[in-house]
């Protein structure tokens, strides 16, 4: 029998797993042409909350009664198409659920297991690293002396982001919700200060820790951090834009209230999606899969087994438990 | 005698003529080194408004009982200084009287009457038209077919900046508080889209008047204006922002309200003072001044005569009455 995660209902608010199924069903069968692959990790991810709304939003909504769909790591198991061989490793949003099919092997990623663990295909070595390396390198552009700040800075981009900084050369600053993601960036990932800003006012702190003023923020938040990183940045800053979380759960947005700092300061804030930048992909794995293995560049993974755990993993990630990247590990595999 | 206008009363709200006051005073005479200047024209210009307040600004508040500043063109009627010669054109932040020295010549610059009316060195070929040229070919860098959308359309700065994207290929739509304003920059400028945004809702108008989207938005105005702009932008549009003035008379920011557009599309928003750009002042005279010359390029300036009407005037153009720069006039003068 073959487990998938099904979305049953919409939540109301916070996400509950009420909103969740767990489904036994046949084996999946690849016809002609098809893929089928063998999961062994499900990624959760903060987007994931907007599709379970029904409005409008930048990704299609989840269907109720069908499975959660994520991006996905697995192993094929049986092929039908001439493109992917039985035993590659590949990546692509598939349903939750143990074996899935893959029509045609459509929307399927091989993944080069010489680069690391295949995990990190779709976290450090994948989009969202590339996400941390496009914001902060092409256009955070921070160097030697400068001041970076980065918002969500234990998150999957936010630590990666912070380490590309400190190899450039600047002090880097970070601002978490918990003591523990606040030690993991300091301890591990080698952050010159952070703070929790759930105990400290960002405002008090970025003046505390940022006596020179924040040459480059990596914004993941927007908000009221944004308008405190807006308030202590230099003339010449840089923010690139990567997330504003904090207007996600929000009916209406409460406003930037600093924006003019833009023109007193010089700023320039620039908004990014990181699949704009696919292409540059591979060059970004092939220069930093190198720094990962020789351990100069760590990454958090997070790894939760249990494909029936899913729902309560995917619910601690949106209550901000995981430090890194959260996986559901649905099977094991020699690959890692 | 030698006429000057006084700053005498904070205003609260707007300004009116209590604020200032007319004086003849004794003639200034020109010191060792000093340079004397009969003043031909008074530049009125919005940031003169922040400055008759007390409050924190970007630049320092007037004194009461002095002089107001602004920028300044005159001739030199004597000099004590090898700088400068009895005859030469210049202009400097001067106090507004028929006659004024400046001290060992600190803070003239020569004008060079042979670029085109003298007038202009502190409008269309000084730091205004450089303002225009930076904001919009730098940082707007409009390429043929994007559409440029402009606040303050027939301001100083918004004409010139919506001439040099019509001469890059662009259409230019631009937005401003009268009807004559919107006639000018459509019968004069070669603006291919105008509208009175008193009587337009501006959202409504980018809708209409820019089916295919904004590339470029530049912003003299800040607050719903840009909130529209931002809600009609293209994927990966460019906004320079030249200025906020919507905010400068406001005691508390409403806050712009849907900045998360910078994420979904790609927008790159750059505060920018001209000030930082000065070193290409004359490279841009060099390049703009023939256009001008041959008419292909034109500039409203808005001359009212008399040194005493200078109060009225500078309320005018507070109140909206301009057209393009608004001078005063204090002498004629062979230059022009």
């Amino acid at each position: 029998m073959n487990t998938r995660i099904l979305f049953v209902k919409r939540p109301v608010g916070w996400v509950d797993e009420s909103c969740f199924a767990i489904e036994q069903g046949p084996e999946p069968v690849a016809g002609p042409q098809d893929v089928l692959v063998q999961a062994l990790y499900l990624s959760t991810d903060p987007y994931l909350r907007g599709r379970m709304n029904d409005g409008p939003s930048y990704a299609p909504g989840f269907t109720l009664g069908q499975p959660v769909v994520s991006r996905v790591v697995g192993r094929v198991i049986a092929s039908n198409n001439t493109g992917f061989a039985v035993g590659d490793y590949v990546w692509g949003f598939l349903d939750w659920a143990e074996r899935v099919v893959a029509p045609r092997g459509e929307g399927l990623h091989k993944i080069d297991p010489s680069l690391g663990p295949v995990s990190l295909a779709i976290s450090a070595l994948g989009m969202p690293g590339l996400t941390a390396w496009v914001g902060m390198m092409e256009l955070g552009k921070p160097a030697p002396g400068d001041t970076v700040f980065i918002s969500s800075a234990a998150g999957t981009v936010g630590q990666l982001a912070g380490q590309f900084a400190k190899r450039a050369g600047a002090r880097v600053v970070g601002s978490a919700g918990a003591d523990h993601k606040v030690a993991y960036v300091l301890e591990k990932c080698g952050f010159d200060a952070a703070f929790n800003y759930k105990e400290h006012d960002t405002g008090e702190a970025l003046r505390e820790l940022c006596p020179r003023g924040v040459d480059v923020y990596f914004d993941n938040v927007g908000g009221t951090t944004l308008e405190a990183a807006l308030g202590h940045a230099n003339v010449g800053a840089r923010f690139p834009v990567c997330g504003m979380i904090s207007a996600y759960n929000l009916t209406e947005d409460r406003g930037i209230r600093n924006l003019q700092m833009l023109l007193s300061k010089r700023i320039t804030m620039t908004g990014f999606i990181v699949g704009d930048h696919v292409h540059k992909l591979p060059a970004y794995q092939a220069r930093v899969a190198p720094w990962f293995a020789r351990g100069e560049t760590v990454f958090a993974e997070d790894i939760v087994p249990g494909i029936e755990r899913a729902p309560a993993t995917l619910i601690g990630m949106f209550n901000g438990e995981a430090i890194g990247k959260r996986l559901v590990q649905v099977a094991e595999d020699s690959g890692r």
